[in-house]
């Protein structure tokens, strides 16, 4: 033994810790991070965001249909928040096919022109793919720098802005290159969803309806009784019971994700009880040649893996009927004819398995508020996977949702 | 306060521990390598490698000089540890020109084309280009996955080897684009530096000499006996004693550049001891043209910061001039006509002052083995400089080495 000896840093304990304004969450691994909730977070009164502005070099980031509907609104605030000359903002382009590595090398090469140094800051207003790839390129940017992630989309609310994975597409591969790069502060406004066309709003439903089915049946009964909960809200002025809703949903859903997160932030885990309804959902997506969103192929899962509970008897019938129903009254999808085959869907589970360290961990629900794994792929028989989509056929065919 | 709450990890306290067979690092924020120091690293009997690779998918990627040298051992290894059809080895070129994101990029894609899933691992064996881009290419690869060092070059034994630093280079800056990212294991074995071009062994020095002059006045004292310590291995085989002396200085400057690296693993703090050297040495480099190799020009800033030291009344002479001799002893310049101008130099000073957040943090011996920085700009009067510059250029002109 030689050498010098450091204190050690005292980390809090791990888990996540909600207060009024968002969570703190504390990874085992010493990873900290905070995801803040907020209304009116472009108001220049709200400094939530201006109190990380202070004295850095800010580069901005947007995607085009943010910018239309945002810009001024951005660019206002950072003129008050920031030091004049201190901040630019760029436009990039969105869309799954512009989520690249040239993308992220674009905005590096944008931020540099800026001036960007390595105290600088990048801050992404906008959806998955403004974050994902900003993030990144953040990541990689000498050798990684500060980021700020102004979640704009639902799915941007409950998925991408409160986990720390960022990405590009490449080589054929969805997220092939990416980091686990904590932003240094996200942020969530409601008011956002105002503006989201009904589709984005309905995918980050599938994402919500995810955690509510395997961790949390008060949540689910609420969407139940409310399956557009965030929908009304581009009808006009959402009263303020509608707005406590909202906040409900969209705080429990961070809340039930980030507690999910935070002991395998890394994933070294593979037994995710998020994957659910993510084991189908990659071949209905990418064989259906992308005629469904994520958000609407994750739905098609969900049903799926509903019926294969319920006929390997874990889940009752009822279970996976309210399952099925509540995806139906949201407007999602429970059945693509074109790729819920035996064929493919026999594919996507042997695909699963070997991304999961040939496991198979398909996570179906045994209740409302309760997920259980089928582990191997034997313990998933041929002829129940032909009858789950049957079943399932049958569900897509009925005009009753 | 909700959520579960996490049993916490115990991180060792933090520092450096050395051991018969090499070094183990834990740093203030929970990062943990280890650095081992080995001989015959690639005879099949030798198991250090081999124990990282049972059970996985292993990609490796060499130089083609050390392809040329050591790539028929490299297989006879991995055929000997891997299983058959679970290894592939590629050649990648190096040189400063060929370490951009294209080439990680080309690593990442041969890398999926073999197979490599984030279980799998890149194994790096050469020095520190193929090492940055490799670990580099490991880091964003599925979001991280391991890699493996085998460090070939003095460089990348004694720097390279020895830290978390991945990179390439990118916008005109050298190691634009990068990762801190461990390599899982970092193997030294003081046999490939049998083969190295003087220039490069040179190169090596240059960085121990760096960490003799700011921490160790035995390790400057050996060096002054011995500036021939790597030199002789080209020339047949070392005696005993040599080896051991090798082994001494390898040991002593790897120990002495992990414990200076741990508490700040991530460069969060710019005064950084580590720096002597590489204040007026990136001018010297691309102003230069290149003509000089970096360890050449980390040798001319060393000798101009003695003076500096010297001058401003922080050093004796006697220490000056023996950093001096020394660098001349061991066949490094002390002096560059093209670059070491007042202009050139005060330009250098100002980048460096603005990269390490507008302070100059210029570090400058003050004895043997002791350093101390100059903080602020207005500490190093132009006059001074252009006396030190002088004193140099006489040093360059001296035929005594
Ligand atoms: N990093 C993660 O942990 C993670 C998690 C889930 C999803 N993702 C990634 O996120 C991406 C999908 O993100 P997304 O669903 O947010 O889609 P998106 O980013 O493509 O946004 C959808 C569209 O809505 C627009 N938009 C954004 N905010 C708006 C608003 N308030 N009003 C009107 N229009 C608005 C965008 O410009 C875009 O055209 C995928 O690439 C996915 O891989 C990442
Ligand atoms: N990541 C870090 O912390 C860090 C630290 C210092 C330097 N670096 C980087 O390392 C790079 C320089 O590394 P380097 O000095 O090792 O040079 P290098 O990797 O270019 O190697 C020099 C040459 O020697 C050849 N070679 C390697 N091993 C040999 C052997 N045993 N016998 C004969 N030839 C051999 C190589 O093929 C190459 O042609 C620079 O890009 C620098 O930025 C990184
Ligand atoms: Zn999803
Ligand atoms: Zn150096």
């Amino acid at each position: 033994m030689s050498g010098q000896v450091l204190d050690r840093v005292d980390h809090p304990p791990a888990g996540v810790r909600e207060d009024p304004g968002g969570f703190d969450l504390s990874a085992p691994d010493g990873t900290r991070y905070r995801v803040d909730l907020t209304t009116a977070v472009l108001d220049p009164r709200n400094t939530l965001l201006a109190r990380h502005l202070e004295g850095r070099r800010v580069v901005a980031f947007v995607s085009p249909a943010v910018d239309r509907l945002y810009g001024d609104r951005l660019r206002a605030y950072l003129d008050a928040h920031a030091r004049r000359g201190q901040w630019t903002l760029h436009v990039i382009r969105t869309g799954e096919h512009h989520k690249t590595l040239a993308a992220a090398e674009h905005v590096c090469a944008l931020a540099k022109a800026d001036g960007l140094d390595r105290h600088g800051l990048m801050l992404a207003v906008g959806g998955g793919i403004v974050a994902d790839v900003v993030g990144f390129a953040a990541s990689i940017y000498a050798r990684g720098i500060r980021y700020i992630k102004v979640n704009t989309t639902l799915v941007g609310q409950v998925d991408v802005g409160v986990g720390v994975k960022t990405g590009v597409n490449a080589l054929q591969t969805k997220n092939m290159f990416g980091a686990y790069h904590p932003a240094h502060a996200s942020l969530n406004d409601p008011a956002f969803l105002a503006t989201l066309p009904h589709r984005e709003i309905r995918c980050g439903l599938a994402e919500i309806v995810k955690m509510a089915v395997i961790l949390d049946d008060g949540l689910f009964r609420t969407l139940e009784r409310h399956p557009d909960v965030f929908r009304r809200l581009g009808d006009g002025d959402p009263d303020h019971s509608h707005g406590d809703l909202e906040t409900y949903v969209l705080r429990t859903s961070m809340r039930l994700m980030m507690e999910e997160l935070c002991p395998n932030l890394q994933e070294h885990d593979l037994a995710r009880l998020v994957d659910f309804g993510h084991t189908f959902s990659p071949v209905v997506e990418t064989a259906g040649g992308h005629r469904l969103e994520h958000g609407e192929a994750v739905a098609v899962d969900m049903a799926l893996s509903a019926h294969v509970a319920r006929l390997l008897g874990l889940a009752d019938d009822e279970t996976c009927e309210r399952v099925v129903r509540l995806l139906r009254r949201i407007g999602l999808p429970v059945f693509d004819p074109l790729t819920c085959t035996p064929g493919l869907m026999t594919q996507a589970l042997r695909a699963s398995w070997q991304r999961r360290g040939r496991k198979l961990h398909l996570v179906v629900p045994t209740g409302i508020g309760k997920a259980a794994f089928v582990e191997e792929l034997e313990d998933l028989p041929g002829e129940v996977l032909v009858a789950a989509l049957e079943a399932l056929a049958a569900d897509g065919e009925r005009r009753d949702a």
